[in-house]
């Protein structure tokens, strides 16, 4: 198959890779019929997750038609067209039933999704059918259910956003935009979000931001305490994963508070003094999509909420080298790839 | 007056000091009845909390009888006896009535507990009357109060423990030994604690530990983690302050749960890869004494609980240096001053 592929850092090529294949009875393949690139993926891209000692695929945010699943595959068949969850899990261990499915004992994530056919782990606890990715007025909103939706659903649930609370969002990536429509959509009076690209605000706002601040640092933190009454948030979102992003949200989070953090941290040293001091705590991780995406599948079903507006570029799949450019140079808030025929 | 103080690392006296006098219209000053000490003390007495250039009272837990009032004053008059938290706060700022009064923006500390009279400052909003403190069977429980028992609670709290679920409490000294009270009293089914001295072992146990794990590091995270069925613990209380108890905590926590923490960090670095890989949140700090005080003095006037025993030595007040000698060397869980006269 034709695959999205990482050289070396900067070096992304879209090439002939091998085939996925069953490794285990609980594995399907799928062909992707939807994908797009994570911010995460920059940090490989960049080289900041390590030297990169072989080709490799890269890609976890997809939909897909099943075209082989495992002997042990009881729910899902051929020809099923199903939303993947970047974190595969069994759905059945106990972690998963205490609604944490990205701690499975069964854990696994998609490492192919840029590409012609990506493997699923634990199939049967993974995925979840949709009959509606044929309508391409909803498409990119199942698609961000594979990922950056439930990531800013994630944080916003992390940072305990409370109906007539108010939340900031620190980060205005496409989780970050994620985290505004989840804050918005829990019921948040005031929902902040620190920005300063005008594409960005006007998404942010389409999302629910009551606030838009693009003042960053000490200046920031100013404009947010007086939004706030010199209160601190309610909630705060941590949507970046840099040791910036994360100071932030400690200075904007209000005594006994939470701030919910789903960037994948990155020279974070954690302000423990000042967690103690004032009682903020931290919560969050890798998002547990599979427990959120039954009801936020049905809030994109219902209309309710249209997370797909984050991809403001599409591009044929042999083209992601370029969507990786854009992303990395912040003229693309989040890309989508189509298949290539 | 004469009042504990410490002179330098090591150097700790009982001395002539000046009285603390009324500074501000909402301050109370009161005659000490009940004192102790606290393990937070030791960090100050080893010179841990850095240089001290002149001779300060210190102490923060006690009970008093009000001798002086001033003019803002409402609720509290001269004779009567009071329950002080340690950590002082107004009861009605933004901070307070969302039930973090540690947070309070008029937030004050006592800084001659352990002394003939004390300083408390918005003393409306801080103290707690008691009538019952000449009842010598019930006077170290109250005492326990002023922080001790509520830190021990405010750690089960900040841990989200719940009836039935399983809580390891990191740490055997007195806000440990209170964790593990305040475990049990919220309907842990198993409570773990982590201790090798048999006289801590056994107050534990008397307080409701269901397992005693004598091993530490390593082994006694093995030890706990089959204890719990190789899930981890639901909530993790974090007693000590230490960076060694605070990687314990995050390695028995289980993924999508809490570590509440107490201890005063002291050369913690926080371990946030293993949070975000792990979903495992850490919360918690100051213990908001007055908020959880109404319900815990009830808890001890009825007899449910007596977080009293934690003091197995008593000693009088002008022999305060034995006591933190005694403590330093852990030869007491914790020491209980009476006044001289």
């Amino acid at each position: 198959m034709r695959a999205t592929t990482l050289f070396d850092a900067w070096d992304i090529r879209f090439v002939e890779m091998p085939d996925p294949v069953i490794h285990e009875p609980t594995d399907a393949i799928v062909k992707v019929l939807a994908a797009c690139i994570c911010g995460s993926d920059l940090w490989a891209y960049r080289g900041e997750n390590g030297a990169i000692d072989h080709p490799r695929t890269i890609g976890h945010e997809c939909i897909g038609e099943i075209v082989d699943v495992g002997a042990g595959v009881q729910h899902f068949k051929r020809g099923d067209v199903v939303i993947v969850p970047f974190d595969h899990c069994d759905n059945t261990c106990v972690h998963c039933r205490a609604g944490m499915q990205s701690g499975c004992v069964n854990f696994g994530v998609t490492v192919s999704g840029q590409a012609e056919y990506a493997r699923v782990t634990q199939a049967d606890g993974s995925l979840v059918k949709t009959d509606a990715a044929g309508d391409e007025a909803l498409l990119p909103s199942l698609l961000a259910l594979s990922d950056v939706f439930p990531t800013g659903w994630h944080a916003a649930v992390s940072a305990g956003v409370t109906k007539g609370g108010t939340a900031v969002v620190v980060g205005d990536g496409a989780v970050g935009l994620c985290g505004v429509l989840a804050a918005s959509t829990m019921g948040a009076e005031k929902v902040v979000v620190m920005s300063r690209h005008a594409d960005r605000q006007a998404l942010a706002t389409r999302f629910g931001a009551t606030h838009v601040v693009p003042e960053r640092g000490a200046e920031g933190i100013a404009a947010i305490m007086e939004i706030t009454g010199g209160v601190g948030a309610d909630s705060v979102l941590e949507c970046v994963g840099t040791g910036e992003a994360i100071d932030t949200a400690f200075h904007l989070a209000r005594p006994g508070s939470d701030v919910g953090f789903v960037g994948v941290p990155h020279g974070v040293e954690l302000p423990v003094g000042h967690m103690f001091r004032k009682n903020i705590g931290l919560r969050g991780g890798m998002a547990p999509v599979r427990k959120y995406l039954p009801e936020l599948l049905e809030l994109v079903m219902s209309g309710a909420v249209n997370p797909g507006l984050v991809f403001d570029k599409t591009l044929p799949m042999d083209q992601s080298p370029e969507g990786y450019r854009l992303m990395d140079k912040r003229e693309a808030i989040k890309v989508r790839l189509t298949p290539v025929t």
